[in-house]
């Protein structure tokens, strides 16, 4: 079947780890049907094809492929349409190494510490999660400075020139970024913490391939009421 | 570089993420030299190598390549010395999806319910993690099934006719699961419960590339006394 079949994507729009695979599908230009999905009430189809899991994102390709957690989608999407747009998987083992390890440690790692922000219901537990979440930043910020300005020699991205794989991995978290940088009243990557990764931040947000499904600031704040209880409290916000 | 350079392992004898390493090394038949680590007193090349997690498998290629986790490194091996031996990840993308989902899952879900019995310190901790533990291996069971059986026709492992990525990535936890099953007394992969996990297994420990890095039980019991309060306890042991 290769690049063939009809392709489908059980997403939700405040998803980070759904955004990952629209915009996989975006840089290799592949028509697709969104089938928005309801967490509180799941689908049959969503069960059906993510029974271990339950979740979204799942990639739908023709009639018997059902392709579940983002990082697998993500490089099947980069191997299926390989000579379609640019190669999302940087071509080197190293640098493959290399992307694969950081995208595992933000889906290990990092993003429960942002979740942990939000969650926080006390200020000593905020106040840890978001150093947490600042000590993985600054990881990145050193990956970015050794990859984006130095391997691939002053290039803006992670990936080098165009949005890569670990580019996608962390750019996903970025609309829950501001949205807790706001929320929170607390600076997560911005010019004097994380020069590198606040430029990239810009120049990510700002790419054809990412800014339609980035997801507004005030749309994403109502949904985050219906998770996280502090945010009901109008008195948390700005 | 591609295969050329020096190739050093920072390992540990016990560990099955290191097994995993040690077997992919051999499918590919690559030259290398194990440096055994201390955990208890952890040296300064693996904390310089592995500076976010500190900790083993590390694959160090050449002068400048430090690669860790062993996922991320297996898929190293297998991209780098692409033309010696036989392929690890499978050449189908959807192959390699279902793989790399499964590897996933075990280091994610399973590995912390294999943990989980051995550190359990009452009967009803070790209950719930053994229930846990077999609703994995019932979903493995299914996914050997399908692939061994189905899609490869009648073949012997995960990969097919060969050991591939999701064959060690599974296979390297059998020490400790033979393990676990004598010092708890519990059953986790036999004829009964999962026949076709079974039969794999021997196939896999028998395997040229896996025999020589498969701990002897007696050795493991005396590592895992170490780190698990209860096997110290004679009472415990068969």
């Amino acid at each position: 079947m290769a690049g063939g079949g009809e392709v489908k994507l059980l997403g939700l729009w405040a998803s980070p780890y759904v955004m990952r695979v629209q915009i996989a599908l975006s840089i290799k230009s592949v028509s697709h049907q969104v089938l928005e999905q309801n967490l509180e009430e799941k689908s049959q189809l969503l069960i059906q094809s993510n029974p271990v899991y339950k979740r979204v994102p799942v990639l739908i390709h023709g009639d018997n492929i059902s392709i579940c957690e983002s990082p697998v989608i993500v490089q099947y999407i980069d191997e299926v349409w390989s000579s379609s747009g640019p190669a999302i998987l940087p071509s080197d083992p190293y640098d493959r190494a290399i992307a694969r390890f950081w995208a595992a440690y933000l889906n290990d790692k990092w993003a429960a510490s942002l979740r942990a922000i939000a969650a926080a219901d006390n200020e000593e537990a905020k106040e840890a999660a978001v150093e947490k979440a600042a000590e993985g930043l600054a990881l990145l910020e050193g990956e970015f400075t050794r990859s984006s300005c130095g391997r691939h020699n002053g290039k803006g991205f992670f990936g080098g020139d165009c949005i890569g794989y670990l580019d996608i991995m962390l750019g996903c978290f970025l609309g829950w970024v501001r949205l807790i940088e706001k929320l929170d009243l607390v600076v997560l990557v911005d010019e004097s913490t994380t020069p590198g990764l606040a430029g990239w931040a810009e120049r990510f947000c700002s790419d054809p391939a990412v800014r339609d499904f980035m997801p507004e600031t005030g749309k994403l704040a109502e949904y985050a009421k219906k998770f996280f209880p502090k945010y009901k409290n109008p008195k948390m916000l700005l």
